[in-house]
């Protein structure tokens, strides 16, 4: 992680407040409003739209689609599928969040059918990326950390679905065609409410409208999602004013608030 | 817009504080705790219920019926007719919100039919407003502006289903039987972050509530909301706090806090 | 309520940051954000999950299920009744909210059912608990108080489906086996946002996940609840800051913070 990689996502935000990008999310009911105004904040144009029935038309005026399979049920899935296939059809950038992955086998089948119909990023935390391949063995508590499994995991699942794939943590990590790229910046807080990976893969979504090399859309949307939290976290209390200055702090980012951060020296 | 109308909203304000009028929302599933909590903080009683088997018993202990179409599907669309034929035999209040009329085929014709059943107050933004009508030719980038067009849409929409129409922006118009009122007290930040349409909507549903003359419901709606937004924006560093400051400013407002704006000379 | 009763709440909110059990809810659309971020705060893994082809999974994985019905339908009615039969299969604690019990015959109904199948923890406002017994009878405005009659209506289910039955108010009540417990901590903002009595059931989900005694994990959750409640009021201008007062309270509540307010002398 470098000053240029920096600037490059600011030009990118810069972007995205000029140009509104459309998000169209198919996502799931409990953070639909987050998802919502941490888009907006940035200044995406996000849209929230599920019926069979007017699917073509939404995506059509989308620039990107974002799929989060947080509460799923069949109904869903159906409206997942069709829209994908509009905006395969229309060659927008996909993203996948697979919440929960692991969790039942419904969710893991689900999210490798999507994954099967075509992806362009994937993020996930390290327990949903292992989850989504049965190729990496976990290996014993002394072997390797749960981390390099999960890097083993998305390189695996980047190769195969041709995808980017975001590894979500304290250090988040993108893999695409065997470049690995560590961005540092997490921040715990980020864990202690909800929507915040949602949000970032909503915020993938933007920067992905806005940047057709989905390493670098990817890379820059986490840098800053990342750096906004350091900086947020150190105002906050707690996981509600840190919510708050999260999306403050998005609103009116630059990158001269970014030079008062220590981004050699994080600490959580 | 003078000291007369705001005097009428407070009026109206404080009928809300003591009847705490049940306000029956069938919304969309972004902003329904927005909505809700906004129509706490000013003394309403919010109720979300869309189950076909309890609407006749819900609607019976409201006092107005909010349609929201913003994450509309067959269910929901089902749910609104019954409620709406449940609400016009008690002859209750009615608002519609159009959320993205216009944006796809299907809400365009769904917001027809609603309309067409029934509605007491139409409240959108120019957009919206323009996509319900294909009366209203738009003239050319040079000729005309969206707010004319759209004040010229809303009469018709007024005229044709005999209700009052309200088209928000940063100044809202409000259009009844010829008589069109405006009010010029929007902010910028209403736009960056979700539901603040929404909720402009339901706390127009609670106005309706306790004030049988539509367009003074609307009027006095609107004008608090803004007026509270004005002095929201100027305590926020961004949207969330924004928000925040909104409620809270809804929750105690009075009408000496308003003598502090500078009425005349809003700005944005 | 005394010093003992606090020190045991803390000494659960301390199992809950160590164990992180993991709270699954099945609960109502408002609400579902500021539910799972309730849990966040306190230390608990939210779920919410709702497909019938999952629930057997997500239920295995849980400590705890709690039942909210809110925003009921005909959908969400199968899913509660699949994952209480599950939950009541793997011996997990069974929470329920009855939301809105006798405004719709509807939803006292399905209340009742839930009830019937089994539930260890019934939480709700005097209306609601009183609207799912017809064995107490109103007598008048001057004979009694609602609350008095209330209380009646708890024992009788308590009696009837051996649970632990809640209250919610200015006094929150617990009653079990003949026992009544008074805790006299609420504060009136609780009433002026959504979701604040859902989150209160969630988080009882919480401690029934770590003490097997029902009538003490309601006692400490509603305990911890409204003194974090007390404490967030004073720093609060109005629902919105209350909220975000109330969720970092909580995140950061130590026994100490408590030694602060003056238990003695509640006001509202």
């Amino acid at each position: 992680m470098n000053h240029h990689t920096i600037d490059n996502a600011f030009h990118d935000l810069d972007l995205i407040r000029q140009q509104n990008p459309v998000v169209h999310n198919l996502t799931n009911l409990v953070v639909m409003q987050t998802t919502a105004n941490l888009l907006l904040s940035i200044g995406a144009s996000p849209i929230m739209a599920h019926a069979r029935e007017e699917l073509a038309d939404i995506v059509a005026i989308a620039n990107a689609l974002v799929i989060n399979i947080g509460t799923l049920d069949n109904t869903w899935v159906q409206a997942i599928e069709c829209a994908q296939r509009e905006a395969m059809h229309r060659h927008l950038p996909i993203i996948l969040d697979p919440v929960g992955a692991g969790a039942s086998g419904y969710r893991t089948a689900i999210t490798q059918e999507i994954l099967h119909r075509g992806v362009h990023i994937l993020r996930g935390n390290p327990s949903e990326i292992m989850a989504l391949t049965s190729e990496v063995k976990p290996k014993g508590v002394d072997s390797r950390n749960q981390s390099d499994e999960a890097i083993d995991a998305a390189k695996i699942l980047s190769d195969n679905y041709k995808c980017t794939v975001v590894i979500s943590g304290k250090t988040d990590v993108v893999i695409s065609n065997h470049k690995t790229l560590f961005i540092p910046y997490g921040t715990s807080l980020f864990t202690k409410l909800t929507g915040m990976g949602c949000s970032a893969t909503a915020l993938i979504g933007a920067f992905a409208a806005v940047n057709q090399d989905y390493f670098h859309a990817a890379t820059h949307a986490m840098t800053l999602f990342t750096l906004a939290g350091q900086l947020a976290a150190r105002k906050s209390q707690g996981p509600a004013s840190f919510y708050s200055e999260l999306v403050d702090g998005l609103f009116q980012f630059k990158k001269e608030h970014v030079d008062d951060i220590t981004l050699e020296n994080v600490s959580d």
